[in-house]
């Protein structure tokens, strides 16, 4: 077993020991190594699927999506989509039924899997640019809220946007937005700075998603797109089957963040 | 009847004339605002195509998917698909059979419309920027050319890459890859910069689409992903009916070109 530090680990080593049983939260794993969103859907989901994901891009960049059955991506080609996620939830009929650290079992034939761009793809970006990055300081997930912003729908897929959120410092908020406005296939600039409420975030305290994550003295609460959004909207539409990661335990794929970054 | 000059008419009055029969190349026209390729095909085939462009976002960029049978996007509420763009193409079994300035009498209640980004997007910029336009300076088409690359497959789509290619003086082509880089909706940065060869192409002068263009001392053809890439790909699959616009004949949407432009 390796005892280089997370951030450290290549992503071969860091999926092998979620493959033998290692569950924790990716954020600060692998830095620099591109982390994706996973929801595996039956193949007459798929378009829908697709199709929500093209009309609402900043949520939902789709990096790669696979061939019916197939539970391997051009993103990390010695990976198994079926057990190097560190947790996997499981859903019947919209209705989570597990939360499994493998589901090889679960596998079927005709689950189209599609790979989601991640915000901690621009933590390593913004970590360079001197930007802290208080959830992985606290040793916690992050936080991450329903809003009250309507996603655009797409066949049977309706739902909010959910976002992620980072305190940044006051001073630092507009290298926070510079920094990931140039890297738009992992959701790119924030869609909201400051007031929770103007989200319909009653209490960031109370995070739907992820852990609560506590601001320093000047941090102001600054919001991304986050790719749960679609599954939390895929789940409301209730498929009768679906494979997700679980929030905040990450695919990290062999794919460069820089990979997805224009400047 | 409007006397401005095409690129500083509004899309609303070039649509009508288009609506009214004028029947010529869109490069130039309405400065500032977004053109896109339009690529219309029966439901069945509406995966195949999402999934191309998907995995070729290059040449593919979606800007906007109908519901079936519909003929309004919402990059231009006002519009009709069936009759605003100049000139279209209909196909049959990957034939073309007709190119009509109006196909509200070929429209089926089963087809899905793509609107694509398209190059044009990033003209504006480039000359905001000081970078000459030698085909609108000739009164010319773009000039297109298919690749010897290969795009990324996907169900019964595949095909090689088609580019569009513009004459830069040598000294501006930095420049104008730092412009095109920042609008990645439409295009973004060149594929290719100087020989033609390495894209398989033998002479410039014979264009596959479009004009020829002709170069002025000092100048260096660069190569940008084309959208009438997944309309090469998408005949050549042979889809048993599609309607399509014509190469350069693009439909001039109401969003504006700054809408793609991150910088």
């Amino acid at each position: 077993m390796t005892t280089a530090a997370p951030g450290a680990l290549i992503p071969a080593d860091a999926r092998a020991m979620f493959r033998d049983g290692t569950n924790v939260p990716t954020a600060g794993w692998c830095a620099a190594y591109t982390q994706v969103n996973l929801i595996a859907v039956p193949a007459h989901w798929a378009y829908d699927v697709l199709l929500f994901c093209q009309r609402n891009p900043k949520p939902c960049p789709v990096l790669d999506v696979t061939e019916p059955g197939s539970w391997s991506t051009s993103l990390a080609p010695c990976a198994d989509l079926r057990t190097d996620a560190p947790r996997y939830r499981v859903w019947e009929n919209g209705r989570l039924i597990d939360e499994p650290s493998d589901v090889t079992g679960a596998w079927r034939s005709d689950l189209v899997t599609f790979l989601i761009g991640c915000s901690f793809s621009f933590e390593t970006a913004l970590a360079q640019a001197g930007v802290p990055l208080r959830h992985v300081d606290q040793g916690r997930n992050v936080a991450m809220y329903k809003t009250n912003r309507d996603c655009r729908p797409a066949g049977r897929l309706q739902g909010p946007l959910v976002v992620s959120m980072r305190q940044i410092p006051a001073g630092l908020v507009d290298t926070a937005i510079r920094v990931s406005t140039l890297m738009p296939e992992v959701h790119g600039s924030p869609v909201h700075v400051g007031d929770p409420a103007a989200l319909g975030i009653e209490d960031l305290a109370h995070p739907d998603f992820g852990d609560p994550v506590r601001a320093e003295p000047g941090d102001v609460p600054v919001f991304w797109a986050c790719g749960v959004t679609p599954q939390a909207v895929l789940m409301a539409s209730r498929p009768s089957f679906a494979i997700t990661h679980a929030p905040g335990y990450m695919l990290i794929t062999d794919a460069r963040d820089t990979d997805y970054r224009l400047g």
